[in-house]
């Protein structure tokens, strides 16, 4: 299989490695707009070689866009333009605006959305790391609005790469996906500038900083050329949550304020319930 | 040397399990409240013997007190009545008000505030792990009113667990800490709070939660009764760090609000500062 990855960062990457181990590719081919990275791709050899888009996407068999998602929408159709037997599918992190950019396209059925379930604060092709998706989820949208043999085809490639599969509405994928991963990315930013601005002594922040710090801090190191497009197209979910979370914080703060130590405990109580969900 | 543990939970069954693996204790007797976790520190032999406090300090050559922070307050002036040569020290998250409780007290100089920049979201024996102050920072807090052999003992002690050492005054290092540690903890727990109230479709989470919403979720699993005299002794440090953090996500709700998606991209470039601090 001739397979395009467009967009060699950390996802592409990432996946281009994960499909040469499986033996799933035998030609990857990489776009990529970044300079460097295209460089640096060829270099480790994420990527057989480098092409335009328009010639990549004639002679694949697999088409891979990873780029951010607002570029995503733009690419896409243009790539379904070019498409005949191809199989096209994104990685971005909303669903619903991807699946919108190509509804009543004529080649619509070759497009299938997805979401594998996996990313690290890092980005560009030095990020690629292998087995990065081995026993995660990847979320596949709108399954009935894509040909049979496409589905066929991505769902066999992301259980090679030990994934497991679910099956989601893109509007509900955009929802769950506000919850478990775009406001754990807005909270970890504000809480790295809460820091960086009170907290001057970058120094004793580096000496005394633990886990615990790392582990809520980490995720404001990623890439805005890739967040500040998501936000955009999952704005109102995002919002929702969002609000929810300021009300959230607001209890604690009033319970500090009012020494109200009783209904603390509650709030703490109440928020071991994670311990359902987190193994 | 015979050492003492009072409270044979993470932190002190931790140290229990590394001050034997280091050779620096002959006996170690425990001291617990809880008739479980007294049960099990013996069962999987995190300590010698059980023994009251009374008894156990006067046997002693060190005392480590290992409870939440409003016990360590109430137990460390009447340990200190008891003492002679022995040396005290605690492991709190919160130093100024452990410090004022024996302020003035003939024995002070026996006592040694410290405070081992380790910890996990689970609590009681069974959380106890080997090696786990590792390449860790320990901050002593106000040496100078520590007696010269007992700052030694304990120096040397932390160094043999492989930690190194930061001194600190009490107050500084409360306001350090809240940014450090304590504000991460709430942030966790209020998102957990977040998602468990509107996120109604628990099995989504389940499914689609990546390493990202755990690792800033996991501080959620944390033992109410150890965080709650944390938050009530370092209050001020606390709201004050809590109201930042609350205008600094208002920032972010008013970019999206607005579409300002230029000034997005800066707060989170500004947050990638944080790539300064954390390797």
């Amino acid at each position: 299989m001739v397979v395009t990855i467009v967009g060699t960062g950390l996802i592409g990457g990432s996946i281009a490695i994960a499909m040469r181990d499986q033996g799933l590719a035998n030609r990857i081919i990489g776009v990529e707009s970044n300079t460097s990275h295209r460089q640096r791709a060829l270099e480790i050899k994420l990527v057989d070689e480098m092409m335009d888009w328009e010639d990549a996407v004639r002679v694949s068999d697999l088409v891979v866009l990873s780029i951010p998602v607002n570029d995503t929408n733009q690419l896409l159709p243009r790539i379904m333009n070019l498409v005949d037997k191809q199989v096209v599918i994104d990685v971005g992190s909303t669903k619903d605006p991807v699946c919108l950019s190509v509804k009543g396209h004529p080649k619509r059925g070759r497009f299938v959305a997805t979401h594998p379930m996996w990313g690290t604060e890092y980005s560009g092709p030095d990020a690629a790391i292998k087995g990065a998706f081995e026993n995660k989820a990847v979320v596949i949208c709108n399954r009935e609005q894509s040909d049979g043999d496409a589905i066929e085809l991505v769902e066999s490639l992301y259980r090679s790469l030990g994934m497991h599969l679910l099956y989601m509405d893109s509007a509900a994928h955009d929802l769950h996906a506000a919850y478990v991963s775009h406001i754990s990315h807005i909270t970890s930013f504000a809480l790295a500038n809460t820091v960086l601005e009170k907290e001057k002594e970058e120094d004793a922040i580096f000496e005394m900083a633990s886990a615990g710090f790392e582990s809520t801090v980490r995720l404001a190191k990623s890439n805005p050329a890739m967040w500040v497009p998501i936000f955009m197209q999952n704005k109102e979910n995002v919002l929702d949550v969002l609000n929810e979370h300021i009300s959230q914080l607001r209890k604690f703060k009033s319970c500090l304020e009012k020494e109200n130590y009783e209904y603390l405990q509650e709030l703490i109580e109440h928020a071991n319930g994670i311990r359902r969900i987190l193994k």
